[in-house]
């Protein structure tokens, strides 16, 4: 009998989170401070925006974390999440691959988001917080936040990109459901916001802006602190039971991937997926394994991007680090995928791709909505504009394997439905839908405002 | 350790279907013509709208139907469906009872509807028929006969009710992503919709022209037939999966319900998971297990209505059946629970209620959004509008438990998320959300519009 679903049962789940720094011969250099540029070797990383507990992990060399039993209790309202044979799709593209691909869309909010809401709620909770304040582009990371801090009892404050708040109304009422407090940004409850408004009323925001805002926002309310949704360490390692899992269900399945790929803007879904395997790689067990992050072409910081020092937000505030970037002034094209549309990148992930132990690639808006719309139509799913990235390259592998005749095993990560988002496919449908150019002239501008650090 | 969801292999999945009409003692009489009112003993009902196999299976009296491998390959993109216990939400009400929840918002469509979708897609398939078509109110089965139609191959002509047409264009969207072809009704496509444009250009549509436009497509489309989404009883049939997966997972979680709940418009989620259950007590072997159906204060056809014979469709061409209803002609006020709307009931459903083995409850709108709402903060997952009702009811029964200190088993059919219906949570969330009065002159009107059939 075919099978299409490897399932996991709740007492399988991964009890420990896996910490890739404790394999890689060369991690990331250490942040540096966003004034002074000294380097920042240990916690506390200041300012504290984050609860210690995440400072602390952030700075772990521990390659194996305990999950709190209170953090895998409210992951069971939706993990394990099931690993898919693509059995109807490996048909229509007529290739010997197999291809599998792990579905992380069906948590509430939607996306693999939760996964380290939950425990940045949890570690929030613990250190007697009563509030997490966060940006948010389109919504999913919003969501997933308010979805978790409900939970725990927590507020939760979102500063939507005003662009979005305006033309997203479901992802804010999905806030709202689970007791977000969600504003418009630039807003007036802030001193940057205030500062942009008096510039420019009519602003449609950015996400540097409504990073701005929260961090702001967390600094000056007692009892709140500031959570981010990816590129950070503790938030890549939140997300590896995504691998964990999917590693399980591949021995379910008989099968080991040769390549693994996931869609990366900050980096955390692919990570979460990649790094249990790259485990493999690093410690000299799989050799061979391919690992694709792979981005848009409107924001190639991977691709395009100088591996460099830079802020990880726009305004200067955060940390320095060294990373895949196509610069912090740099504002992308306006792609439906907004969670790609990050400057940087995951330190971590940078440093593997540096030394070669991965590889990037760049898609266009349609070539990746082409791909989404074949997958719609054979598997059912209908995926987020990101998660298409991940889909495209996997199409493109297996293509190749129907060239070479090659059977490979393909594994993707499809980080989140499309449900908020068939207005892009709807502009695919119509023709509608844009490719941008490369804007090197704007990334060339920005790569000129990056920190002089040597090394 | 605490167990949140009992999950099925895709090996446990039921290989037959579950037909409620064997174990009746006293089944629903026999359909009548719509015209003739002549009594319909025997297949084939006339006109064949249906392809022939499903007008078998609507007048079989087999137990047990074997579900068609094919069938079950394409189910595997999504079941088995998960079961959970809601452990929070329990917490949360202070209740002794013990809560399950079946949970069918996980298929691509978001409901349970591609169950019976999938069935009616493979026996049009089988009979050699180009296309189907349908009427689709909010869109709810119209997305699940275009993902099923799409995976066969088939064409998918859909009649959506213009008002929904215009104001829920995501749901238009995601049917012409599985290659749906949506049109709004009326249309200028067929005589009754002309003929309803003529007289007034402007009108929103109904459910009940857009049956007949579906129909009339149908027959007059060479190639055609046509396809229902709930009602009769071989689409309550196909829902019989559901129940069957509870049936196995309630024993993995060694309980069995003492009262099993379902919202019901037509009926065919509710009795998806109650038959199976239903089939305990109309043997003996479960006498005391309660059935309620949950449906709407606005359209109370089983708390309100007569159970008379009447036309399943306003344009009277289809056929007539003894079932509780408010009349024909009745239309409903414009409850967000658009799948609650119609004026009849499944002629299954309505025996077992005339003959005491099952119970009918109805809500009004807000009261349904205080239990989705409490639902939502406590288990995460955001119903649609119809389910709700059936969470009210599970709410009522818990709280009554906790007045009574008894520690009832109460299962229910979460039949379908909310993502296309946030825009009646944001109305709730800004106390928008209206309570219709019962419209007792309007029901007496539409039953004096009932046919005259002794028995």
């Amino acid at each position: 009998m075919v099978q299409y679903k490897y399932l996991l049962n709740e007492s399988d789940m991964p009890t420990h989170w896996y910490n890739i720094l404790a394999d890689m011969q060369n991690p990331p250099p250490f942040y540096r401070h966003p004034v002074t540029m000294e380097v920042m070797q240990d916690p506390p990383m200041p300012p504290p925006v984050f609860p210690m507990a995440l400072i602390e992990q952030e700075f772990s060399k521990e390659r194996w974390i305990e999950i709190p039993d209170e953090v895998q209790d409210i992951l069971k309202l939706w993990r394990p999440a099931p690993l898919y044979r693509a059995h109807r799709w490996e048909k229509a593209l007529d290739t010997p691959a197999k291809i599998y691909y792990k579905w992380e869309g069906v948590s509430p909010p939607g996306s693999h988001k939760p996964n380290t809401a939950v425990a940045q709620c949890y570690y929030a909770k613990q250190e007697g917080l009563e509030g997490l304040a966060t940006e948010t582009g389109a919504g999913q990371w919003g969501s997933a936040l308010s979805f978790a801090t409900n939970l725990f009892g927590l507020k939760c404050k979102v500063f939507m990109v005003a662009i979005s708040f305006q033309q997203k109304p479901y992802r804010r009422i999905m806030m709202e459901t689970w007791g977000g407090e969600v504003v418009p940004s630039p807003s007036s409850e802030t001193h940057a916001g205030r500062a942009i408004l008096e510039q420019d009323p009519e602003t449609p925001g950015s996400l540097g802006i409504a990073i701005s805002e929260a961090i702001e926002y967390a600094m000056t309310h007692d009892g709140y602190k500031y959570s981010l949704g990816s590129v950070v360490n503790f938030v890549l390692l939140h997300q590896t039971v995504i691998g964990l899992e999917a590693m399980k269900q591949m021995e379910m399945a008989g099968d080991y991937p040769d390549i693994v790929i996931g869609c990366a803007g900050g980096g955390s879904n692919s990570a979460g997926l990649i790094f249990p395997f790259m485990k493999d790689k690093l410690t000299g067990a799989k050799p061979d394994l391919r690992a694709l992050f792979v981005e848009s072409t409107a924001c190639p910081s991977m691709t395009r991007g100088k591996y460099a020092y830079d802020w990880g937000d726009t305004a200067k505030t955060g940390p320095v680090a060294k990373m895949h970037t196509v610069g912090h002034g740099f504002i992308p094209a306006p792609v439906h995928a907004g969670g790609l549309r990050y400057h940087g990148m995951a330190p971590s992930i940078c440093a593997l791709l540096d030394q070669e132990f991965a590889e990037a690639r760049a898609y266009h808006q349609n070539e990746v909505f082409d791909a989404a719309h074949s997958f719609a139509r054979n598997e059912g799913i209908i995926v987020a504009p990101e998660t298409s990235h991940a889909i495209r390259a996997a199409m493109d592998e297996a293509l190749a394997c129907k060239e070479s005749g090659e059977a490979k095993t393909i594994l993707f990560n499809a980080s989140g439905h499309g449900h908020f988002d068939l207005a892009a496919y709807d502009a695919y449908h119509r023709d509608n839908l844009l490719d941008y150019q490369l804007e090197e002239e704007k990334i060339k501008a920005a790569m000129a405002e990056l920190p002089q650090i040597s090394g």
